[in-house]
């Protein structure tokens, strides 16, 4: 009887856990991979699906269906409660007991409102996609209670967005709103127009993306402000409620409030029993393993990874490569070699800021404008997952260029609640 | 000064309420349509969006978007809470009272459970996108369940899906349920053969698709079980809870049950105060308006119309047919004429069962099978809205032709309840 094969567990289907699972597809392993959702998000477009240039589905893809080939894996969509490193075993929220001879965590991140939970159902941040519908659903709402507004004040409150944080991903929900609001929703209102709309993006430091180089940012604000967006820098947000957000100098009465400004770790680090840096990513070894449990490898935006050149990251491309890096090393551990310590390739980064803008750091070059956003467009539609979604966001990004028009202004409502489970399995 | 536009208010953005408003676009009046959703849907595609063969936006399209180049349209979306005919006013959640000089009420119907409302929350029914959306939630969730199930009677409840309703919308759910376990999900779950899925279908009715011509029916139901569907005529389902359905004969656990069996009218139509007819659909004279108001037209499945061919059947083009006889009727009054009675003018019905098999009356003629088929894939590609649904469609429908896969697989969660509203609007 041959031996039992090794078995590897993957808690997480977004890059890092999706880009080790492949590189272990022909290996002669066992491999399961755990999500709470049954889908691997192309999270770079997810802003497009909160302003209604996307629908949901063209950038999601069931993990299940990209690994079906991998007769060696097994996907499951279950919650993990818990990672006993001790006995090797991840803990799934049914009570099933995964054990495991080598463990992958690319749990990722949520989002962190810095000790102010209660500022949560105010401000929506944007890490899933259900985040990403529920933003669309209240930007769509916003304007359709505009035009039911009973008064001027209301109305203003209806037509005032706030996006707290001018990361990539506040500026790049800036630059799409103003364009909803500018130019895909003109004449269709009788009574205002949704020009009108203020825009307001908040940052506490003093310049929009500033993991860029600074000209960028300086180039990054003057393209959002063409486009109508009020940036706001050293700006401090004190309080956020129903009815709008405090900036200390200024009240500002907003019905809608994004936020895009802290992010926190998955508390599944937390379990590993490993050290965490302050935003409670674990702190791992060169070779991404924890400390004392060699077998045990965590990737992605959870990782805490110090490399030569400084943090690495949280970004698509670094999980990718931890995914990659994290997978050899388990090989080859088997074959009874030694870990090799991670080595971060910085290929870039870019961020978009509305129609033909945008700005790129690639390689050492600086890019901005038209050809940043060329050079994001080719990118983007590259890295897709799937011939069809590749297809279809082709088609919508080439219509809504020449249109304006955003394909997925649909507001849902909040489905039923969850119905109740059977009491217990039923019995035969 | 000239005198003010008649105002024409329409309640309800289906096919009867838009095919008024596109028939009042071009002439000297005011209209205001008012939905409580902000998209009117081609309800004939609704049972893919579903079973995951298109996404959401696919077959959805916002009401203010198709009617932005009729000036002297103005769309609301708001929930109507009542009618007042005598004082002619439409009365919306928010307190805004809309007052009319005519009045178009097409606010259609939405599911019936017999008297047992309580069987809902186990048994959805689809008559809108966010039903579709649960629906297609709980048929993925079921396969997700059947591969953590603990022991083979819980892997068999969650491979069971049982239809309650033999007419088209559970007879099309049915076959591409059965497409769906049979070869989309082919080969990629590791603990079970979703082939093995139980489909049943359960009418309580002689014979499924009992509005169609019986060769028909039972042409159809060949069709089913060439599929797998299990097809159970003359079962009436006595219960329904989380752990199945009860047919009397037999019980049926099952993990997924599905609502297609009864239709309500919308309760709108009995603050009219004319008379209802047992299925609550308000009993309108031949030119559609309601006794004593001849300012008020009922149009779509609210309305219950007897012509000389018998009953008027609940599809959209009966409902499009009488948009426009009613914006007509209107019309012809304001200029001081008299009102005519509406005719229906059938020009078919059809139901299609899964890949490559459809029933059709078209005329007088039965059609089935391939040309079928064929048939329906013309009429509703023609029928859509918008160029870009039409192309999405299209292009999804060959691509799931050739390769069986289905674009929409996506499991979206229950999103967080509704922030709280400000308390009162700012004052300025």
């Amino acid at each position: 009887m041959p031996s039992p094969l090794p078995r590897i567990v993957i808690v997480g289907g977004g890059f890092g856990g999706l880009s080790a699972a492949k590189a272990l597809g022909q290996a002669p392993v066992s491999v399961t991979l755990v999500d709470r959702r049954n889908h691997h998000l192309f999270q770079p477009l997810l802003y497009q699906v909160a302003t209604a240039g996307l629908g949901a589905i063209d950038i999601a893809e069931p993990i299940r269906r990209i690994l079906r080939r991998q007769a060696n894996t097994t996907v499951l969509l279950a919650e993990v409660t818990g990672i006993d490193v001790t006995a090797r075993q991840v803990v799934l929220a049914g009570g099933e007991h995964l054990p495991y001879d080598f463990l992958i965590v690319a749990a990722g991140a949520g989002h962190a409102y810095f000790g102010h939970d209660e500022w949560e159902a105010h401000a929506p941040g944007l890490k899933t996609i259900d985040d990403a519908l529920e933003i669309r659903r209240r930007i769509l709402r916003a304007f359709e209670r505009a035009e039911l507004a009973g008064s001027d004040a209301e109305r203003r409150f209806w037509l005032t967005i706030t996006i707290v944080g001018g990361g990539p991903t506040g500026a790049e929900l800036a630059g799409a709103i103003a364009e909803l609001a500018r130019h895909t929703l003109a004449r269709e209102f009788r009574r205002f127009d949704p020009a009108e709309t203020r825009i307001l993006l908040v940052e506490a430091g003093e310049r929009i993306l500033p993991t860029y180089p600074e000209p960028l940012s300086r180039k990054a604000q003057v393209q959002l402000e063409r486009l109508g967006v009020e940036v706001r820098t050293g700006a401090i947000v004190t309080a956020v409620d129903a009815g709008g957000v405090d900036l200390g100098e200024e009240q500002v009465p907003t019905g809608t409030v994004l936020w895009a400004a802290g992010v926190a770790a998955s508390p599944l680090g937390a379990s590993l029993g490993a050290p965490l840096d302050g935003q409670g990513r674990v702190v791992v070894e060169p070779d991404l393993s924890i400390p004392h449990h060699p077998e045990v490898t965590v990737i992605g935006d959870l990782a805490s990874v110090s490399g030569a050149g400084g943090a690495i990251p949280a970004v698509a491309p670094a999980a990718i490569q931890m995914g990659r890096h994290a997978a050899a090393g388990i090989l080859r551990r088997i074959d009874g070699g030694e870990p090799e310590a991670f080595r971060y390739v910085d290929r870039g980064s870019m961020a978009t800021l509305g129609r033909k803008a945008a700005v790129a750091v690639i390689g050492r070059a600086h890019v901005w404008g038209l050809a940043a956003w060329l050079s994001w467009l080719f990118v983007h539609i590259f890295f897709l997952i799937g011939f069809r979604n590749r297809a279809v966001v082709l088609f919508e990004w080439t219509r809504s260029y020449l249109t304006y028009s955003r394909s997925a202004r649909l507001i849902l409502e909040h489905p039923a609640p969850e119905e109740p489970e059977p009491p217990s399995p039923p019995t035969p």
